[in-house]
């Protein structure tokens, strides 16, 4: 089978052998959305020369905008429930005829006055189910950083955080940047000033008053230009997490291995155990819901 | 006298008599930095046709990359500091010649560790002192709102939050911006939604995840476009204040009238009594230091 998770910036496809086992990879800086009636042709070009019959997407592909939308289901959402809930692409007619395309929906969390979610995590949180059934609490890093927690085998909650999205804001486009190297200019990771970040998370005056200090700090010297991207970064991910404490430890955290090992540090500051699986638990998760 | 505020982004200029009393008002959107030895030109071609000798300036034109840095004064800092540390900028030779001009410093609050900074806020609230010589608590919202504590007449400290900025950027740059109307569009402040915003700031999960609420709101139909900019005002806002808690009411706000209502209303949410007051304090605390 040929599983995708196909996000809002870019495609990520796996062929599976029968046992699941991950036989090939591809990559696309291809987003999900926006294609219409196109994107069936675009996902065949993606999966060029792999013709295995089953495919079965997660992501942004099956939001509102996306290929075919999958309406979220509610929490709590068990992994049978996504597996019952597939919902099928015609391919007929397109570029995918012959073959049976699906996409998983999303879930849907949060109270009824408040929904929060997330599509594609879900996929990845079959995969790590799969792996560690016990596991309770999830933190997938990223643009929107989803906190999951789980109860007995099934996704209970969900909670979104703005943080790389914040981060890439403050960045580029605020009065800070003018406390840092230009983007273009290639970053060095400063751990040290990190923890700094993460620690200053922490104190009072709230993340509105702490982001000011990227600022001063620079004004007196006390943080170099090319330091000023790390501190942000802490300050971000530190307030992130805290305001998820207290937490069911140890946090499973799916994610890259750059952001990965920043959430690490961060967790290992607030003494709070944690393990990072890869991305590819997406395509377990899917090899797991087709069966 | 000529009493000049000039910050980053304008400049405004009062015509005083000798009692102080304002007789005529400018404003320029001349920004104070990077005009190098043009300065005295631009300043002179602001106030042409006043012709009084005394010139007193406050704000960002005393900054680094302004028309002289005058070095900011630590706190605590009374009145009477910052009227003896007045700098004189020369004016023979410029356009400004047979004139004396001088710029308040700025005040620099804050630890050592972890400085904090305004410039020209200390100025209004030199005014402020002038009128009200028992007030304790300072909230000046803006681009960069400060937050200034005073003690005995004297300025004992200060704090910034990002918040106005914040709010530019989320409302122009970030995915949020999807779920509101274009900002060419004349906005309609809805009271009802701020107040949302604020109550909301209340609630566990942190301003990065209180944020995600702006997309989910609208994608859920919770929350028309329209109303998405003022919900988001009242989230920052109150994140912001909130930030502060407990402050020592009454607090004294000096802005303008729409974000004084904003930030009046949500100190009554809060049940914190404040009073607004209009940014002509700069004008009323120039005078008072020359005298």
């Amino acid at each position: 089978m040929i599983a995708v998770d196909w996000g809002s910036s870019s495609l990520r496809a796996w062929r599976l052998n029968a046992a699941g086992a991950i036989v090939d990879t591809r990559r696309a800086d291809l987003g999900a959305l926006g294609h219409g009636a196109a994107t069936s042709a675009l996902l065949a070009d993606a999966l060029q020369g792999w013709d295995d019959t089953e495919l079965l997407l997660c992501g942004m592909v099956g939001a509102r905008g996306g290929w075919s939308e999958a309406p979220y289901l509610p929490c709590p959402a068990t992994p049978a429930a996504l597996a019952q809930a597939l919902q099928e692409v015609p391919t007929q007619g397109t570029a995918l005829q012959g073959r049976r395309a699906r996409i998983v929906p999303g879930v849907r969390g949060g109270s009824q006055a408040l929904p929060d979610v997330m599509r594609g995590e879900e996929t990845q949180i079959v995969g790590l189910l799969s792996q560690c059934p016990d596991a309770a609490q999830v933190c997938l890093p990223g643009t929107h950083s989803k906190w999951v927690s789980l109860q007995a085998g099934a996704i209970a909650g969900v909670h979104t955080a703005m943080t790389g999205e914040s981060y890439a804001l403050y960045r580029q486009h605020s009065m800070l940047a003018r406390s840092m190297p230009p983007t273009s200019e290639p970053e060095v990771f400063d751990a040290e000033v990190f923890a700094a970040g993460v620690r200053r998370s922490g104190e009072p005056g709230g993340l509105l008053h702490h982001l000011f200090g990227v600022r001063t700090l620079g004004l007196f010297d006390r943080l170099a230009p090319a330091q000023a991207p790390a501190y942000l970064s802490g300050l971000l991910i530190g307030h992130e997490v805290r305001a998820q404490l207290p937490l069911r430890a140890p946090v499973h955290l799916i994610g890259g291995p750059t952001l990965g090992a920043r959430y690490r540090q961060a967790f290992d500051l607030l003494g709070i155990d944690s393990h990072l699986h890869g991305e590819d638990l997406a395509a377990c998760g899917l090899f797991h819901l087709t069966r």
